[in-house]
């Protein structure tokens, strides 16, 4: 993407963000997001097909920035630690855009963004699995492939719907008491330490 | 519901069960459904408003009637046996209609499918919870009602999407192996172990 694409779609970012936190996506038009953004129609048309791909190619590419920053081989010194940023960055990412993802809970949109939001943790969880940073523990007449995939499901659905109960509490949301509470209702083996998290909160200053 | 509505409905159910198995539920029609049924169209509409409707609640009743069974207080001695056999039950249920679970999905009609086990899956995690028979973790500075809406939706969520990953394997599914599975993904104060499940299945005859 060149410099003037990359300001366009900055522009675009902010404006869809700021009309469906307002507005739910659903009331929001191309026409609203260009006027609100100060480009042309055809501008908003080169990125997206219609707001609801807009906002989710937006949120899409914070949760990517979140995993290429932590989750890249020698982005941390270990797994533990990768796994802590990342899970930590991802709720305040939710919380943030809170208003969005739990507007119009049960609608088609958020059935878009729930959707979009499982198949972004399934990947990070694979890609964890794959790479052998995290093995789930091997089950005897299991195929290893099928036992990834369905532990990658089962963490990343349990985690869509935890922060999906999370974010319908009012603000302001308690990030450590609810990372305290994720990380009990994960399995063991899972890397992630109540104590650590905490830690890291009250290091990142929340 | 008397002798003559109770005869429809399960002429009912076996006619939706097999016209979605065989066609898809979106290929099928309330007039279809009625000829399989040997029953009158506006019989069909007595009892749902669509094909949709008609699988969805016929599903349910199964999955309420395996609840009954298992989770009404006193049906077995303890929490874990109650727990084990719901298990087992939903297992065998999930596996029995794969072809209408697993089929189109990602499909309107396969969402309206996981939310109908989700949402049931949740509301018996959350009786466990209400009745005292399950009590996750204490979390200092987490409201125990929030902690357990969060906690039923991590478990009930993870739950289907490790499901609807196993139903996506072929027929015939090792029901051993996929439960030892699960029990692995679930947190460690969840009243299920393996070895239980095993001895329970092999005494069962699968």
């Amino acid at each position: 993407m060149d410099a003037r694409a990359r300001r366009s779609r900055d522009k675009l970012s902010a404006a869809v963000l700021e009309l469906a936190e307002r507005d739910g996506i659903e009331a929001v038009s191309m026409v609203s997001i260009a006027q609100a953004a100060g480009v042309n129609r055809s501008t908003v048309y080169e990125h997206a097909a219609s707001p609801l791909e807009l906002l989710r190619m937006v949120l899409r590419d914070e949760l990517d920035a979140i995993r290429d920053r932590h989750l890249t081989p020698g982005a941390h010194p270990d797994t533990r630690t990768a796994v802590r940023h990342t899970t930590l960055d991802v709720l305040r990412h939710a919380d943030a855009h809170a208003a969005i993802y739990s507007r119009a809970l049960g609608s088609a949109e958020s059935t878009a963004l729930h959707g979009m939001l499982s198949a972004h943790f399934r990947q990070s969880v694979l890609t964890l699995f794959q790479s052998g940073a995290i093995t789930p523990p091997d089950i005897p007449g299991l195929d290893t492939c099928f036992r990834d995939v369905a532990a990658a499901r089962f963490v990343a659905d349990g985690t869509v719907g935890a922060i999906d109960a999370w974010l319908a509490t009012p603000a302001p949301r308690d990030l450590a008491a609810f990372a305290a509470l994720y990380v009990v209702l994960l399995p063991t083996w899972w890397p992630l330490s109540a104590t650590q998290v905490l830690e890291q909160i009250a290091a990142d200053g929340q």
